[in-house]
């Protein structure tokens, strides 16, 4: 049993330090490893499935409102990232320049796609003549590289997944609509697949996107208390399209300038997922994104008559639509049990001769560790039964997570005292100066998330910073 | 009608100028634009697609056979890529250099990922340790860069995408199977999806891949006569694993060398399927490989109950399982049918008020241009019939052009008039010398395509070239 314990031990807990704790889940699930490349990630095939079922689910979803997958190059060459003034001055410091190509200088440096803006403003311009050509509704996945100079899995990288989408129409109303259709399409994959609650909200002016108009987010909040961005859909007006000259005939043969959208979601969904829903034990996957949902486990099955029981098992669940997978490992049961547990597949169903005999085998929760026994022909419909169970109870938790942990706050000192000492959101109002905005984070290191898209009391009167008059609700927090 | 015919017209006749319809094509079907940056291509929805296509069944066979994706860092740290000395030799002069991060220089120049063999031995290096850790059976898809003179949409371009996998095995065996099992696969994917047959064979040592013990490719023939190498995989033996050090203790707790494979497909493919099966009018789709594999072209469509009785058709060939588009835009009719000839879409209906009235409909072959009358409650099971027989007869008659077009040749007079007047591969014998290799392209610009897997009767005994006794049979020709 030594042996057994000790893929376990190695975890630190939540409690003594999260971080650690993080970084333990993230080695020890095999969701990633550390490369050669610095501050760059090997996503391990653990890690990558979750990435794919992402995908997956997020692509039918966008194709489902008209939206069409291209590609674009990876570089930008300089001239083109510094037409839009806003853009370059936010990404430029953070970018890799690529300068040679195979044995010489090139003539003009470029770099690295650290979003692509600019490559697809400089397709439309030439895309888009006429209405008939709008909207363009096109998304790309892709990695992109941002220098960052301190780095976690997952969460902040050099380089990360992701999928960006750019979107032209021919009125600013078009483009409001597309996106808060994208940000409430996010939202809602969220909490229908990946089980965790998220605050809508639009940036202040300070947080959005560089060269946007506005933009949307969606903030989850960890289990720490700390909030996530897990999602960004930006409005951009028809800036990028002076910029870059993208005009087109309307009906009347009048030449008038697009209106812009982009809008993405990144590998950055993991460690929300392992942040919002692990344990002591580890990885917590809600059934509905698990690359496995049932993990089949022969105990004593040397003896005979065991393995082809849990093979015959793991072809009904399989039938069934279960993602499923048997260990039939040298390994001993308590091993396989903690590393079913630190994968976070949720649903284990194991399998002894006694059980046998007795023509039943027990399902274990991985959220609750709630046991259930069934007979053999019935593991099917038990395993389906518990799997919506799971998705729901872990939102369930998520939500009240999320709701027990918002400090409604009137004063400065109450803020203060939130910030230390009650992990979460702050909800308190905001007069609207960038200043109170600067003095906060500067005092509190919590910074405004976003303002709610749903209408919600206000708290006050007053801005929690300066006194002044507010009108502006704002969650506040610290993020990751 | 003069409107209808430009879209045609605008093309170049194959037989005019091959290059230039191939052009044609890829822009006027809106597969790709060209971009700013010089070499790479812009892939448009209509591309794109196809590639989706490509994808998922490409990745649906990889998982049959046990293979798992993950993801690499894309960029390689120049130490790294100089570990193994072939290697580095192929790759160095066309790679693209990252020499900065935001503001500061790199203590270590990096290069973009020409391809990753060198990131995953360092990855297995460490994560490989016990016998029990093998095979390893990883794949990614990505972009890759290589930084050529000349560019030709799809065929070659300086940033592509594509799939790699990297295996490791415990044997030399193992590997050798693993690398013919992936060339299999390949070459039943292009034969059974694409309907492009190949021609399975081996690389000689001077056209094998940079570091690899012996390459296997796909060579397919494209209309005009010239190969394209379609797939090609790579069996490295140990010496990867030397170089990187990848060692395992084996079964008697001995340290053991790994052997190892890459395997690489790319979007080279849909350049393949576009000389394979292209005509004067544009681009032809093989059904199960085509985007959409059906369009309901309305007719008369503002008179009364048309384009309702359209959509209907749409919708039940959609329950049936088929992807199918209409195109009710305010066209001709026959610009419609320009347009959906030059996609290549497989099948069009044509329905008008007369064709309603009688209760039937027009389906017309992209491929052969036949007209098949139906009844409007037979067109499910006549479209899907159909998809069929163009599936088949589409392979059968690029088998039919493969075999017309391979000469058989004994002296070098021969090859070198084949080589001039009959295009296609060239069957000859070789005596394994470099030298003849290199003066058979320097002659003739024709190269060695590949020793081919399959038991083949010997054409002579002598080399083509040299005539010393010669008992290697090669497929000769002109490649893109």
């Amino acid at each position: 049993m030594a042996k057994d314990k000790k893929l376990v031990e190695a975890i630190t807990s939540m409690d003594t330090d999260f971080a650690q704790w993080y970084t333990d889940v993230v080695k020890k699930a095999e969701l990633i490893d550390y490369s050669s490349v610095k501050g760059c990630m090997v996503i391990k095939p653990a890690g990558y499935a979750i990435w794919e079922n992402i995908q997956n689910e997020l692509d039918r979803r966008f194709k489902e409102t008209g939206v069409e997958n291209v590609y674009m190059p990876m570089f930008i060459p300089e001239s083109l990232l510094q037409k839009e003034k806003d853009h370059v001055e936010g990404f430029a410091p953070e970018v890799a320049w690529v300068t040679h190509g195979g044995l010489n200088p090139l003539q003009e440096r470029m770099c690295v796609r650290p979003t692509s803006e600019t490559l697809f403003c400089d397709f439309y311009a030439n895309d888009i003549q006429s209405y008939r050509d709008l909207p363009k509704c096109y998304n790309q996945w892709c990695s992109v590289v941002r220098w960052e100079k301190e780095t976690r899995p997952f969460l902040r990288s050099r380089e990360f997944l992701w999928q960006e989408g750019h979107t032209a129409h021919a009125t600013a109303g078009e483009a409001e609509e597309r996106t808060i259709q994208m940000l409430n399409l996010y939202a809602d994959f969220c909490e229908e697949v990946l089980a965790m609650p998220v605050v809508r909200g639009k940036k202040t002016d300070k947080e959005k996107f560089a060269g946007a108009e506005a933009t949307y987010t969606i903030e989850a909040l960890m289990h720490d208390g700390k909030a996530l961005q897990s999602g960004t859909s930006h409005n951009f007006g028809d800036g990028f399209a002076k910029a870059f000259d993208i005009q087109y005939t309307d009906r009347d043969n009048k030449l008038q300038y697009v209106h812009q959208t982009s809008w993405g979601m990144t590998t950055r969904l993991i460690g929300a997922i392992i942040m919002v829903h692990g344990d002591d034990s580890g990885l917590v996957l809600p059934p509905r994104i698990a690359p496995a949902q049932v993990m089949v486990i022969p105990i004593q099955q040397h003896k005979e008559g065991v393995l082809d029981k849990a093979a015959e098992l793991r072809d009904i669940l399989k039938k069934a639509g279960i993602r499923v997978k048997m260990d039939d490992s040298e390994k001993s049961p308590g091993w396989k049990f903690s590393e079913q547990e630190m994968r976070g597949i949720p649903i284990r169903v194991e399998l002894g001769p006694k059980d046998i005999e007795a023509g039943k085998c027990v399902l274990v929760r991985r959220d609750t560790r709630e046991k259930i026994e069934c007979t053999l022909d019935q593991v099917a419909e038990t395993a389906e039964r518990l799997l919506q169970d799971i998705q729901k109870d872990m939102y369930a938790r998520a939500k009240e997570h999320l709701e027990s942990h918002i400090s409604e706050v009137k004063s400065y000192a109450a803020f203060k005292d939130a910030v230390e000492n009650k992990p979460g959101f702050i909800r308190a109002m905001w007069c609207g100066s960038e200043q109170c905005e600067v003095k906060i984070k500067e005092d509190t290191t919590a910074t405004s998330r976003c303002m709610p898209l749903k209408e919600e009391a206000a708290v006050s009167d007053v801005c929690v910073c300066c006194g002044k008059p507010a009108h502006k609700l704002v969650y506040w927090g610290k993020a990751y």
